[in-house]
């Protein structure tokens, strides 16, 4: 049984994964992941109809590595900028895999010399334990995008 | 004399409130305040003006109840979904009747299969109590929206 | 040797300053900084590039009081409200002139009956060390905006 992850420690761990996105490190993003994992990101809709199938489904590591050398390979042209601000987590419950907590987030697009508009909005649903040396990880990330019209193109993990 | 109302569960008591209105739990609302309470939505010009009138006015849980009510057979036609991204509180004095804070709030708009818009900032001035079981709960939430124009129909609470 | 600033420390400093500026209360924004101190706008473009000329460049609580002096007496006409939304901070290091850390944010613009418009979105690069008295200050603050075509007549501090 996972012990029970801390408010505060929630709140650095989610500060900590929008950095490493928001500052192109994307490298080091699936280490915010246990081995064996889920990370879906959907929309409310679907969410809501209990669709398995989302824009973007890894269920270990080494799948969200491999997602990673894609979107470099991909090698978009002209360079965004991603900005998180995250909200404040509310912690749902202790489960044996570990602390279930929702968490919303709103994104906003920087197009180089353009206007900054507001990308993407939705909640993060988050089963998080320790790993092996007692980090908090993610089991679980299911992000959840409140409207239907997000981009199928998604340059970034969110 | 209310105890005080430490940091991290003005935190937890603002995440839980802004999860409660944005997963449409409306019914479940009105907990979150003491039987004796005051809700207002004011906006900054009427607020600095001194101006007792809202755009909406309760001073009982009872009166919280009713707008639910209200709100739900208003029957709204086109569905929204509203989110709400939280700023960090500001504790600002500790009085006899709880902990008085100030929280900046971000409300974002999803039209259905539309875009997602930037429809209200502003701020709460809350006074925070505990209840009889030593649960923080709202003696008094003022929503103070920086702008003027901010619609009143309002479908929600803030 | 600057003690550690904790988490809890830090989110509260930044919703303080993050309210100053908001609610207009400029003649008190230096009293954030540290006396010798660093305080810079410049942009992510600029950052990367090691450039040190900003938008806007302090290295004195003093040079910061002329600033907001001279803010007043420009006595800007259209009167506009600003909103910080603050996500959640990342400890990167503990060093001896005090903690450093990143934050991002967004700022609001809104306009008299007008629109409310994303107006800005950055981080905060900060190192914070407690003054004489043991409070948190800013021993440093780099605001790094994400666009490149962040208003150079900037009426606030951000």
């Amino acid at each position: 049984m996972a012990m029970d992850t801390g408010y505060e420690a929630l709140i650095a761990l989610n500060a900590a994964y929008a950095r490493c996105i928001d500052e192109d490190q994307l490298e080091a993003w699936p280490d915010f992941f246990l081995e064996d994992c889920l990370y879906k990101i959907t929309t409310a809709e679907n969410y809501r109809q209990g669709m398995q199938a989302g824009l973007v489904y890894a269920d270990s590591r080494g799948m969200l590595q491999d997602r990673v050398t894609a979107l470099r390979e991909a090698n978009i042209y002209e360079r965004q900028r991603y900005r998180h601000i995250l909200s404040v987590p509310t912690i749902l419950a202790q489960e044996a895999r570990g602390t279930v907590s929702e968490t919303p987030f709103l994104v906003a697009r920087i197009v180089r010399r353009g206007e900054t508009t507001l990308f993407v909005t939705g909640k993060y649903i988050d089963v998080v334990a320790p790993d092996v040396s007692g980090q908090a990880r993610f089991v679980e990330r299911v992000v959840v995008c409140d409207s239907s019209s997000i981009d199928t193109l998604l340059a970034i993990p969110l």
